[in-house]
């Protein structure tokens, strides 16, 4: 009974069916009529003129993200366990030609204005420190915390009263507008640039880079190509994420990851260690505990050497979510 | 009837049986059982050790391969019509950290030793020019010409001699193998790593890079995860290549594409500016011959002002082709 | 009698002088009086408003400059033989995170409005191809060449048109200028951000780059720095430039070089592969006739087999010039 | 009376002698008979082989070193107040083609076994988080504060057990050899590739990277040209090292220094923040205190709310830092 993450669950057969669909050849990379319906499609959903890109993989999409808003001799101010700090080796250094991360603290990996502040005001003036150019915030949150729309509001006016361009890691994101209520323009409030994650949501292969601002769409375009991003037959991956968009399958998926992880998270109360609002959840608990929990079948990460980590997925079968819950109940 | 290319042809039905087969959830990234059965997969293949991974495609694949060959203040000699100087965006600048590309003239878009000797003899010695580590070709080569095997045995010893690394882009490498009878390893002889090409030959977002020498293969993980290309769901890109490794797929869709193009050159015997060797023919044609046969419903590019490029693909219909050949020789 | 190259030449005494009336400590970098003096300086020489930054060489000063013109997915057009393409060890590839250098043509190293546009209009549309971002030319040219008011109107006007950046590599900018006449401004018409050379003219380790946009100067005041070209003791390379400006001493001494170049050639008339309108000549000769002049004591480098290129600086000494005008003319 | 920095101090009149002497053409960049001089002379004050480059700058010293022992998708591991980190500009990101940076922590910004440990072990094996490629020191550290030959070996015996380069940013290295006794090799001990700074003790415009190891300096001498530090006059360069090392001048520099920072030590015991073993002293001091001592002449540089830095330089004068001794008594 797999908890480990959502990173490697299935592909949903509405996702399956879409790709077949999409089996006809038609123009190469991004010429395809699926490609081009990505722009509209997106636009819909949140309510304003988006221009969208599909690549491959969270990692590609921030990185490309960034790389509109960032130059080479900037640097990006982010929580200090992001994912683009802690687990992309290296990518944001190679796709902002060595541009920097400046890591700010906040509670369960969420950061606040505050927090950008105690990063910025010991920068000098002048060239001698590396100063931001943008800031990259995770919805939901490393540790499956949410950003509400009015913390959204108050981040963005913040940075952009600082001059910054401001990203939103969604690797998640579908997990957070569930959370949320539903509404994809109040959990991405304010944002210039959104990685919109599928994969981890019932796509196989596709993400989409969401560009508020059409110009960055523009030049992005050209970063994708040159990063080898821009597959040949790139209309599998629109079909992907066209099929995730249809009827909100996306946010149905999500939903389902959020219930299952709620209904553990309620076994595991006085457990937890951050607030289980998305699909993950941290629980405090001994190795020996972990290993009687193994013992019973159920697969996840350690968290240090006083937690768990355990991620439900969208296709997490309701026996192991129950049963999960029941073991923990019973430690 | 199109063709324009066979970088937007179909999945074969195997590959997508395979995809669907992966579908169970397995370790993420290349952790997944499919993923760990490339190496040996390769080197049965090619009767010697080989580490292989997937990316998602042909450019990510060269830059991927030449980094681990090329340091930054480096160079690579290729052809000047190769695709890593035309075609990929400057994907070569951006993977090898500003290295150049130095560019060898040859018939065909095949290079030989002494194309590349009339590279590297005006070379000063010293720092003020910038000094190759490698050499790019292309099998076959953009003008769908293959290097045989003794012309690949003289480049790799003049080339290790110089001291440089040699890459094959291999995008259409299943067609250069038909071509010559059927041997990889024969078509790929003293190459340090090869560019495997699958996309254009019946699977749909992944491509091989095959290392015969393994320590290239373990810089060249962390390039890829860096780059963004080390997608989670990795089990469904090893399928694609399992799957056309399988039975030998990938040789029996080249040689079908191949065929194809051998009959359509037949017809057009006196207009072929390139011999017809893999699955693309050159035909010299005048604007209105081409517009002749645009009007009989063949999509194809025109190359310049006075020749079409025509490129068959795996799936090639045989109704169409023969059309084609019919088209062309009643011109 | 060193003809090799005005590289390596003296520094003039009034530089010497200058250096020595800085060493009185001052706020380090470039926060020293004589720094911050440079602007105005300039913008008094130009008659337009300017912002100087010192570099140490000319090859920082180019890359710097092409920086703020060029992003890492762009590319610069320059001549097939200019100095940044043959000379500088790959630093545009460095200090342009991997854009391309575009190659055209012309004569005596000068590019036209109609070379560029050989290289730009096969450039196909789309992300496939690196695009320009800025072009380079470089005064005098590589073979000594002047580009006359009119020609920099044109070219300026070809440039903009295609919304590039221009940029004037101006090591032997004082010669171009005393060829002309004697206006800086006019000698550099048209363009964005020009290296003023200085070293080659009797400085010891100063060039300027001068902005005519005062928004590239912001950018490249981090990007200097960051390429570890900011010196702590920055007064000793303001005052080197401050004293080549004053009473036009880098006027008089391209004035001094050009005079010896033109004693030389008139010596040589027949022989001059290309006029002499700075102060290298490049000298058709057998090398059973170099090798007289070098029994008779002048150093100089060979070009190709065929050809000699001879270089006057600043401080050539009278007697060698005549010996010299003297030994071609008996040969 | 400055007390600001050691970085704008005056030129050593024997320094500006050797350039003067230097001022007889040669040959360009590195080929003067002063530059080829450097590897003996560096060779013989190590007692052992080395190779020496001179560059402008101790970030591009730094940097350049570095350049040699880390690849792009590596790291390297520095104190978390170390230069590179703090002052640089973002260089290392440029130079390393966008590595990483590992902060570690230690008493007065030197590192020990340890503390590079807490470093290295959270780091998971694979490609998802970046792994060290070297370790850089301070000798003397930010904090004035001196490693021991006995420190280092052990920070050496570690660094190698890991696989990792070590380099050591010696910007005030004379000063911490002066504190050791006037081994220079035991003040290095271990190091692969040392920044050998001469502009804070007397020299105006050249730092010397010392290389243990001759094949990295054969790959940092492309990385130099490339980064534009390759001027072409280097003779006046390795003229400022070779006066610098004659007689031990660096030395004599660094114990005047030295000796200014002792004296003015003495009489602030109580308020030392970090023990005075270089020419760098942290004052604890109020507001006012500070205020107290700017109304009697004396500049120097706040740290943070509550300390002074006072830097004393190899031309500090006898009368003020008697002064500045006198006044902080007197608080």
């Amino acid at each position: 009974m797999k908890f480990l993450s959502d990173n490697a669950a299935r592909v949903h057969p509405r996702v399956w069916d879409a790709m077949k669909a999409a089996d006809e050849p038609d123009s190469p990379y991004d010429g395809d009529g699926l490609s081009k319906a990505l722009d509209a499609r997106f636009s819909a959903l949140f309510g304003r003129d988006c221009a969208a890109l599909w690549v491959a993989t969270g990692t590609a999409a921030n990185c490309l993200a960034l790389s509109a808003m960032v130059e080479p001799h900037g640097a990006v101010i982010c929580h200090r366990e992001a994912h683009i700090e802690m687990d992309e080796g290296g990518a944001p250094g190679f796709y902002l030609h060595g541009a920097k991360l400046l890591l700010a603290d906040g509670e369960s990996a969420k950061i606040t204005p505050e927090a950008i502040a105690r990063v910025i005001d010991p920068i000098r003036d002048g060239v001698h420190q590396v100063h931001p150019h943008a800031v990259s915030i995770t919805q939901a949150s490393e540790y499956g915390c949410v950003y509400r729309p009015e913390e959204l509001a108050a981040l963005s006016a913040f940075v952009k009263g600082k001059g910054l361009g401001l990203h939103m890691d969604g690797a998640r994101f579908g997990n957070a507008v569930a959370f949320l209520g539903g509404s994809a323009a109040d959990a991405a409030l304010g944002v210039d640039a959104l990685s919109f994650g599928m994969v981890k949501n019932g796509a196989m292969s596709a993400e989409a880079i969401v560009f508020f601002d059409p110009a960055m769409a523009d030049k992005v375009r050209f970063r994708r190509k040159r990063a080898g991003h821009l597959q040949s037959k790139g209309r599998y991956l629109a079909a992907q994420i066209l099929a995730m968009l249809e009827q909100d399958l996306w946010l149905d998926n999500a939903r389902a990851a959020n219930a299952a992880a709620s209904e553990i998270a309620a076994a595991a109360r006085s457990r937890l260690l951050h607030p289980v609002e998305a699909n993950e959840i941290f629980l405090a608990s001994t190795a020996a505990e972990r290993a009687a929990l193994r013992t019973q079948g159920f697969e996840f990460y350690d968290w240090g050497d006083d937690a768990a980590r355990l991620v439900t997925a969208w296709d997490a079968r309701e026996e192991h979510v129950a049963a999960l819950a029941r073991a923990i109940a019973g430690l």
